[in-house]
C-alpha cells in the first residue's frame, strides 16, 4: 500500500550556496496527465506520476462522473489515461468545465513541449549576491498582512535588484498571488521584469515558473522545493531558479552564474 | 502599497480543543472570480478578493493574452471582472484552455452556490476522540515515502474510525493527492466514506472539502488553516473541519458533536 511510485521523485544536480557545492538533490517529479474519457480528451491536470487510474477516477467522481474503470497508463512517458464511465457522458458540460486541452494534447510531445505557453527565453545581465537571496523570504515574509491573522495565505513578493520589496499579494492560491503581482507591475509599467527577483512563501509549481518566464524575470525564490517540471522550465528559458531558501542557505537549481 | 485589503480575513467561531473553548477565529477569504473578456466568461479562479484588477490582467498576460485593463470588480459579492485587451482575442481557443463556467456564471449567485457540485448532505454516526484526531498528522508524515526525500509533495491519508491508515498517497497537487484516495477507496469499495476521516497534509481549500463531500466522509482533518469557502461548505453540507492540528491542538470549525 505505501510502495515508492517508480517515478515520484527524480534527482537533479543543484548548487548549494554559500559552501557552493554541486550536488544531486532528489525532487518531487510533476509531469501533465491527460485524462480522457472514451477517448476523448476532458481535462489535463499537473500530477506526481503513479497511481494514474486512482487520479483520474477519483478526479472524475469528485465531479460527479460515474467513472468505474481507467488505464493504466500507457507509459509514463505518455502522460495519457483513458476512463471508462458507467453512464453516458454529457460531453459538452464537460467541456466546459474543465481545463481542457483538446487541441493540444500532450500524447506523444515531452511533458515541456505539451504545456509550456510561447514565451521566449528570459535575458538578463542580472547578479545577484547569496547573501542578498537568502533573506528574501524572510523579507516577504514581514511584509504579508493577512498570513500572520491567518496562517492561511500564499504570498509572493517582487524586488528590485538591490533586494528591495516593491511589492507584495497574497492569496489562498499561490498562482494567484503571483498573477496579482504580475498585474500590478503590468500596470506599474514594469514588464518585462529584466532587473528584478519574484519570492514565493511556498513551493515551486511549473505553473509559478512559467508565469515568471512569461513575465521576463530573471530569478525566481522561494522557500520550498520545486518540482522537476519547474526545474526544466527553467533550465529551457533561462530563468535561476534558487529553492529551500531558509537559515541562510540557498539551493540554486539552474543558471547559477547569475547568483554572484 | 502593502494596505490589507478589505476582505482577505474574516472571523469564524472555532471550537478549541482540548480546552473545549469557542472563539472567534481570523481564516482567509476564497471566492470564486469569474474573469471576463470584453463580456465573455472565460474562466473561474478560486482566490482571496482584493487587487482583482491584478489578478486578471496577470492571469491574462501569463497566458499570452494581451489584457490592458480591467474592471473594477462591480461589487465583492458579484465576483466577476471583465476586461479589456488589445488585440482581438481567440474565443475559441480560450474557451478550450482554460477552466471556464460559461454554463454557471457566479455572477448574482452566493459563493457556494455557483461553484458547489451537486452531492447530499454527508450523514454519519462517527463520533472520534479529539485525541485521536490530534495524532492523525504525524501518522501521514510517518507514511509519506517521498516526502522525506524531496520536501516538494502534499499527502491524503484515509483512516479508519480507529485512527488506522488505510492509504496515503502523495502529488505535487494536493487536489490530486486526495483525487488518489478517492479513487483507491472506490477501486476497493470502500465509498462512501460514511466512517472514515481524511488527514491532509496542509491547508483546506473549498475543493479539497467538495471532494469529501462527493466521497461521503464526515470528518476532514488538515495540518494547516482552512479558508473561508471551505467552512462554509463544511457546515452547508455537514462535515467536520478540524483545521491547525498540531501539537495536540485542534481547530474545529464545524460539526464539533462528532469530536468527542
Amino acid at each position: 500500500m505505501n510502495e515508492v511510485p517508480p517515478y515520484s521523485a527524480s534527482s537533479v544536480e543543484v548548487v548549494r550556496l554559500p559552501q557552493g557545492e554541486t550536488e544531486p538533490d532528489e525532487i518531487a517529479v510533476e509531469e501533465p496527465l491527460e485524462i480522457r474519457v472514451e477517448g476523448r480528451p476532458i481535462a489535463v491536470t499537473m500530477r506526481t506520476p503513479g497511481h494514474d487510474e486512482e487520479l483520474a477516477i477519483g478526479f472524475l467522481r469528485s465531479e460527479g462522473i460515474a467513472a468505474v474503470s481507467a488505464g493504466p497508463t500507457a507509459d509514463f512517458a505518455a502522460n495519457v489515461i483513458d476512463v471508462e464511465v458507467e453512464d453516458g457522458v454529457d460531453f459538452e458540460r464537460l467541456s466546459r468545465n474543465f481545463y481542457t486541452s483538446s487541441s493540444c494534447g500532450v500524447c506523444g510531445k515531452g511533458a515541456l513541449e505539451a504545456v509550456a505557453v510561447e514565451a521566449p527565453p528570459v535575458e538578463s545581465e542580472l547578479i545577484v549576491p547569496a547573501v542578498l537571496v537568502a533573506v528574501l523570504p524572510d523579507r516577504l515574509r514581514d511584509a504579508q498582512p493577512t498570513f500572520a491573522a491567518t496562517g492561511g495565505l500564499h504570498a509572493t513578493g517582487l524586488f528590485d535588484s538591490g533586494g528591495d520589496l516593491l511589492v507584495v499579494r497574497e492569496d489562498v492560491g499561490r498562482h494567484n498571488a503571483m498573477d496579482k503581482v504580475v498585474g500590478w507591475a503590468f500596470d506599474q509599467g514594469l514588464l518585462p521584469l529584466t532587473d528584478k527577483m519574484l519570492c514565493v512563501s511556498g513551493r515551486l509549481s511549473f505553473e509559478l515558473v512559467q508565469k515568471a518566464v512569461v513575465a521576463g524575470c530573471p530569478v525566481v525564490v522561494a522557500v520550498g522545493a520545486p518540482s522537476t517540471l519547474a526545474v526544466d522550465l527553467a533550465r529551457d528559458r533561462g530563468v535561476t531558479l534558487c529553492g529551500f531558501v531558509r537559515g541562510g542557505r540557498v539551493n540554486v537549481y539552474s543558471e547559477a552564474q547569475r547568483i554572484g
